[in-house]
């Protein structure tokens, strides 16, 4: 579909001028209005609530869709949304979904109703066929997390690299007895770190051992001690655990401390994200860094962007291992 | 001030007839109205926006005003408060100050301008001058922090009472020479509780000791850790650490460890909130819990029931002394 730029330079005026067009303003001569209508009518432009918002009925409001306010990982996405919104002088509303599609769709209307002008969403749990519909009219983000196939752009990492690289470190290092922890395959990211996790095994010739595979449909510290109850009474107890979340990872590091063994030498962890606490345990945790607050600038600039009707393409970041005390004694 | 209740109890109408009147709807006759607005003027009623906002141009978005998005002490109350404002169809909109009055200023003028219905501020560095000034037209409480002697209503906990409670723990278990981690004493709740610390030593015979009392401006792990090792440099070293904050203890535990001392046979550790993650440190921390998830359902209904025109009282909660392996081995 056209954008507004291509109708004025088909119109040979300034992209304001058509700005000024489409919102029936006076300051334009017969003249011009003429030749940007044609412009409208050859290239099939349709006028959309993005353009007229920002410059109409704006309310400087955008929406961030979590899952759950809890994980630290979210709030450094929204630190970095915040830091770049505020100083274009845009509020952010947090709206948390709890994986419950009746909040999900109380969120939605307030940008059909214009309370808002537009969506970072960061929801793994999101409905993705409401999301895809509601693109097609009003400005839509996704980070992290995204649908593959869609239009709607997104910034993320790249999840399965970054988890074949995590558990090749643990390969390195000698281990190979290597449980997952994962989270719901449900979710994109959970279903690509687990290929990660399994073409490490695979080119390292490790037999890919599915009682070591563990999924929770939830994250927190608490779930993370429960399956390592698990995998502590394992017949053939793994020697190192990658877990896909450092809220895992350090429930896990719990649970290992409390049962008197040793980190890591009985037992190595790798978590994934690098929130601020997983280097407070003991030991401190290695973990696959995310360039979370870079995350949610760039998804803010995007949405900013795409609320300007530009052009905005998706964007894959660098991710880091950072090697610590939970694999390295 | 006289309010909506005590006018229709005046005139001897119901509250929807007075804001029938109020909104000079026509399903009023004559007779009535002159009733409503004689009482009106006898007890001098001033309908502000809180009522009007209820029944017409209402936003049902509410403001959460809070220092800081990553202390996890500040995400169990909004938890609460979330919970209980969704039930009740209404969105929150979290907006961070980072302490900066300039952000300050543009969450209040969105009360200003209606574009939200009311606020909880839970910021203790929010300028009280002009939330006191906002507060005679617009609905707002006060969550945790509270500015003394104004109107606002508040929902807290005894801080000085909880912050006596740690430190006689301390004493009780045989420590004599105890640190004080303490936020910025600009902020009540930091005055209040060294209040309870001095208390408790006083009340034991133990003479405090300007050298063990220290301040920071900002909570967070590293700044618990740059204190710790102040502390752990002192002369005579306390044999135990008070920390306003489970962020700042838990810095502070961090530390130790990382210098091989034990605790709680080196040091002891208290620290204040009782946030998740300090039952996942090496060892768990002892430390107040402040009944957070309560407290944001409290001040989310203190909040709606303003918004309705209704009285609301300010409460005090209860607290607990919750005891683990950082004081007691």
């Amino acid at each position: 579909m056209a954008n507004i730029q291509q109708v004025a330079e088909e119109a040979g005026v300034s992209v304001a001028t058509v700005s000024r067009v489409l919102n029936k303003q006076k300051n334009v001569t017969e003249k011009t209005k003429a030749l940007v209508e044609e412009a409208i009518k050859k290239l099939n432009y349709e006028p959309n609530m993005l353009g007229r918002n920002l410059r109409n009925s704006e309310t400087r409001l955008l929406l961030i869709i979590i899952p759950n306010i809890s994980n630290p990982f979210y709030l450094e996405i929204i630190k970095g949304i915040e830091s770049t919104v505020i100083s274009q002088k845009y509020h952010i509303l947090l709206c948390e979904t709890d994986s419950n599609p009746d909040r999900e769709n109380i969120y939605f209307d307030l940008v059909k109703n214009r309370m808002a002008d537009g969506i970072i969403s960061m929801d793994p749990a999101i409905n993705g066929e409401s999301l895809v519909n509601l693109s097609q009219k009003y400005a839509i983000i996704q980070c992290s997390e995204y649908i593959i196939g869609s239009d709607i752009p997104y910034v993320t990492i790249d999840n399965e690299e970054a988890a074949y690289r995590a558990v090749k470190h643990l390969i390195k290092i000698g281990h190979k007895r290597i449980a997952l922890m994962n989270s719901d395959e449900r979710f994109l990211y959970a279903r690509q770190r687990k290929l990660g996790y399994q073409r490490a095994l695979e080119e390292n010739g490790i037999a890919i051992n599915d009682n070591y595979i563990f999924q929770t449909n939830r994250l927190g510290f608490e779930y993370g001690q429960q399956i390592m109850k698990k995998i502590l009474n394992l017949p053939d107890r793994p020697t190192a655990v990658f877990a896909v979340s450092d809220l895992l990872a350090i429930g896990a590091l719990k649970e290992v401390n409390s049962k008197g063994l040793h980190i890591p030498n009985d037992i190595a962890i790798v978590g994934f994200d690098k929130i601020d606490f997983s280097n407070m345990t003991h030991p401190a945790l290695t973990t696959i860094a995310q360039p979370m607050y870079k995350m949610g600038v760039i998804a803010a600039n995007m949405l900013i962007n795409k609320i300007k009707g530009e052009k905005v393409e998706s964007m894959i970041l660098d991710h880091e291992l950072v090697i610590r005390g939970s694999t390295s004694g």
